[in-house]
């Protein structure tokens, strides 16, 4: 099976926007043993949108639409598929309700063109939008498979992984044999020195094969194996699994897709231990992080963004004379951490407090150069640990790399204690 | 003028790195008044890489191929094009030299394989590579101009400014106007809705053009214009852009590309005038956006992520008796998002305190659907607003919106303080 995305919207030929879409879709049609060999980008556009999904048609066997089904008048995805099927547009019925809901819940009122969005092609197989508005297509004509999928990937991914990805294996992928894989997830070691522990693995594979991914502050790593059954394969993946694991104790968080704050929030819920933080230079991205995970509130006291001094010495009650004066260590040191993490975790009676100081530039502070940052783990009956750490990038990039790293010292303190506890 | 962007490269198929290439030569072709209508990715194959430079040629006046230069029998690009134009390859003595240079340098032997880098078609201009050994080709044949570029952005961008570009400039673009353009940016509407605003304007476009497009919690609208001078154009996009702003003025915050806290941060900053917040459901991402603006600093206090009930009183002071009991209003209430914004803001002494209490689901809370949020706002020597929201979509989509909500509120009370003091 040959695959070709068509990513539709002139703000990509423009440059204003980066086509991670079809970095995505490609990885997954990877994983599914697609092979895609050409990927396209054309404009809102009618005339060039249909000579783009034709000449797509004469070279592979499934398309992949991305963009171009929202509101206005140049989203033009879907008719321009239409016109080339030979088809017709109506609404469904079910999507149309859920936009008309959409408005009623806002209590706005709803424009006409908003209708364009539960528009499908006659015959098709209407793919719901959870995310969104606008309802995806699956359909298949003359043993061509269409998906048309919306623009951003926050719609986009959900609908891909849930709804377009198990039609296609059940339409299009009938004798294939399936290909399965394991995502293995790192943190605290880059790319490269993971490479590189793994090198004689990943230049000896052939079955499992191995490839990692990068991305800011993380490490991702996908065993695959085609097999004739999932137990067979999962055999395959665990053995290489084990060997990976083996390998990398201290880095290797988990088997599946999910950051690491997930598997904090898991393992502290599950053992009834508490958290609370208190942030400077990342204000509020470490809670950010912990509560865009469903259930942290079961284990996240909450916590304090002490931007100021003023606000570390009145919320937090820092010492005046660790923050200014002559040889004060000032609000970026070890002391101030150490403070930070310790209070926040009293203030909040929480099992374990976690600090973040630092600068994240682009100026320096206090003569500190950009990317000197901190970081504390206190815990309740425990010693409070420091680290420094000292970052490259920008100030987006420090912040999420303190926050994956200080993520990383907690995980590693939380399996600890399963070992203790295991080992008594 | 019309241009299309090759990218070649298996892995890019993969999806194991992302086409920024794509986009930086977008934006600079748009800058030069190039109109890019398709962009390609084609793996290291000689067919189907022959096939992609033989189609576009037909559609296209300017081609740019990047990557597939590079030392080993995967880089096919220059035969595949060599093998298109009827042309043959030869090495370039400039190149070679600065190839084995490179070797002797580092006291390595050079493999044969490294003289592939210096080839150049016949009759081509060959461009030097300042950062890296793979020289690049610029070739025009039957009114059609050919341009060949490493893959590695490090080695593309410096090659095309500083010898591809000149080099169209040059040859391709003779008689051309570069286009200017304008990104005006809105928040508190829905593309559909700025759209049907906009609807007449939108429709009757010509010159200057106008394309909507949105992202999470926010629209923009770009107007473009081709001009013999930047003064000229700025003359007829400042017009379309006071018709536009004289719509929507609640609404358009900006005319560049910026996100709406970075106008609250700069306004505030310029003002003397500073801020804090107290985040439920949303987790510290309010504060998480402020903090991401450089110079946030000299307006942004800090606050507290009060995510259990416990810290809503114990931080904060919200009265047991509104969060728990029979007829208590709740923690996802008007009366607690009132009681968070006053508390923070009396706390850290501040002249604005904002608050965010509601359900971001999966799970409803307190018998009260999912997406059901509270906001709210405190001025010093004013009375607080609080305002109720109904957001759809996941638990992702409702902190965002809930947190771009707010600000579109704070800034909407901030311009309002300017036109008073302007009226004063």
């Amino acid at each position: 099976m040959k695959a070709e995305i068509i990513a539709v919207g002139t703000e990509l030929l423009l440059g204003q926007i980066l086509n991670t879409n079809a970095q995505y879709l490609s990885q997954e049609l990877a994983g599914m043993g697609i092979n895609v060999y050409y990927q396209t980008v054309v404009g809102d556009n009618m005339q060039r949108l249909q000579h783009a999904i034709e000449h797509a048609a004469q070279r592979a066997d499934i398309l992949l639409l991305t963009g171009g089904i929202g509101p206005t008048q140049d989203d033009l995805t879907k008719d321009a598929l239409a016109a080339v099927l030979g088809r017709s547009l109506h609404i469904d019925r079910p999507a149309m309700d859920q936009v008309e809901k959409f408005f009623v819940n806002r209590g706005i009122s709803m424009t006409e063109n908003n209708r364009r969005q539960a528009l499908v092609i006659d015959g098709s197989t209407p793919l719901p939008n959870e995310t969104g508005l606008a309802v995806g297509i699956a359909i298949a004509q003359d043993e061509k498979f269409y998906i048309v999928l919306p623009g951003p990937p926050k719609e986009m991914k959900p609908m891909f992984d849930g709804q377009a990805k198990p039609w296609l294996l059940q339409h299009a992928l009938t004798n294939e044999m399936p290909i399965y894989s394991k995502m293995l997830k790192f943190a605290g070691i880059g790319e490269s020195l993971l490479e590189d522990k793994l090198l004689d693995l990943i230049q000896a594979q052939s079955d499992p094969t191995i490839a990692p991914y990068a991305k800011e502050g993380e490490v991702s790593v996908r065993i695959s194996t085609k097999a004739g059954s999932e137990l067979e394969a999962m055999k395959k993946l665990e053995a290489l699994e084990a060997q990976i694991q083996k390998r990398l104790p201290k880095h290797m968080y988990a088997n599946t897709d999910v950051p690491i704050e997930n598997m904090i929030v898991n393992i502290m819920a599950d053992r009834g231990l508490t958290l609370s933080a208190a942030e400077s230079c990342t204000g509020g991205l470490l809670m950010e992080s912990i509560t865009a995970v469903p259930g942290s509130s079961a284990m996240f006291q909450g916590g304090i963004v002490c931007y100021s001094n003023q606000m570390k010495e009145r919320l937090l009650h820092v010492p005046h004379a660790l923050l200014e004066g002559e040889d004060a260590p000032g609000a970026v040191s070890h002391e101030v951490a150490e403070v930070l993490a310790e209070q926040v975790r009293n203030i909040t009676d929480s099992d374990f407090g976690l600090s973040v100081t630092g600068v994240a530039g682009p100026a320096y502070s206090e003569r500190k150069p950009v990317g000197l940052v901190y970081i504390g783990l206190a815990e309740r009956g425990k010693k409070t640990e420091v680290f420094e750490l000292r970052l490259s990038g920008n100030r987006e990039t420090i912040r999420i790399r303190s926050v994956k790293t200080l993520l990383h010292h907690l995980w590693l303190r939380l399996i600890t204690h399963e070992a203790d506890s295991a080992s008594v």
